[in-house]
């Protein structure tokens, strides 16, 4: 339950018969960066993310109420599970440059989305301890 | 110069008469989810971030390239300086909820632009050992 209990409450979703318009609806009403499409089992398919939103969307000139979500989602390469660690979620995130990863269960189906913000959230005070601890003035990375 | 040599090169910025179009171009050419939008001088007007196209510009039916982005980019209350540490730095943007940050000089002209990225990466060996340490099978966070 590492992972899980570090999401927002409810994932935020739609379903793969949803438009643009819907995914970023949910988007500025949850106010988060990104949704997980799932399918009517609650099988992840994809996530539609800002930066989807910026490099297919933005410029297209598509109207958001007539594009398919599943046309611009970003397929998952790298899910979490409930086994998965903080640390291990971060590196898979900072390596493939996602900012959400769902969190499925075996068959999977969703159970959250965890970002880079909600563990350094969970996790700022030592992280800012930390940072200072190992950056002294002057200091070379 | 402790958060400069973190940034990527060449801060990503736009001209404050530049359009949206412009902003979202120079974003996907850098691969960066925020450029400063500068005056003349080089001085901070503002930021224009992915979340910006999110909330104020992808459902707005607007022409991008008939969009001014200083209507639209976000004012930042607090910029960094050369002085500014690491850890500072990552707790305004957390508190804040920037995902970026313009290093500004003492006349607020742009030196670089750090984001929560940048910070994770340079420190990611470090952090990721820390979270496992601090967070054992089981525990509470």
């Amino acid at each position: 339950m590492s992972l899980l209990k570090w999401c927002d409450e409810g994932p935020a979703t739609v379903s793969l018969q949803a438009t643009v318009d819907d995914a970023i609806q949910t988007m500025l009403e949850k106010q988060v960066g990104a949704v997980a499409v799932i399918d009517e089992e609650g099988v992840v398919a994809g996530m539609f993310t800002e930066r989807d939103v910026l490099a297919k969307f933005a410029l297209s000139g598509r109207d958001p109420k007539r594009t398919p979500v599943h046309e611009l989602m970003s397929p998952m390469v790298e899910m979490a599970t409930e086994e998965t660690t903080p640390s291990e979620a971060l590196q898979v995130m900072l390596e493939r440059h996602y900012r959400h990863m769902p969190i499925v269960d075996d068959r999977g189906k969703v159970l959250g989305i965890v970002s880079i913000r909600n563990i350094l959230e969970a996790r700022v005070d030592d992280l800012l301890t930390q940072l200072d601890a190992k950056h002294p003035a002057g200091a070379k990375a």
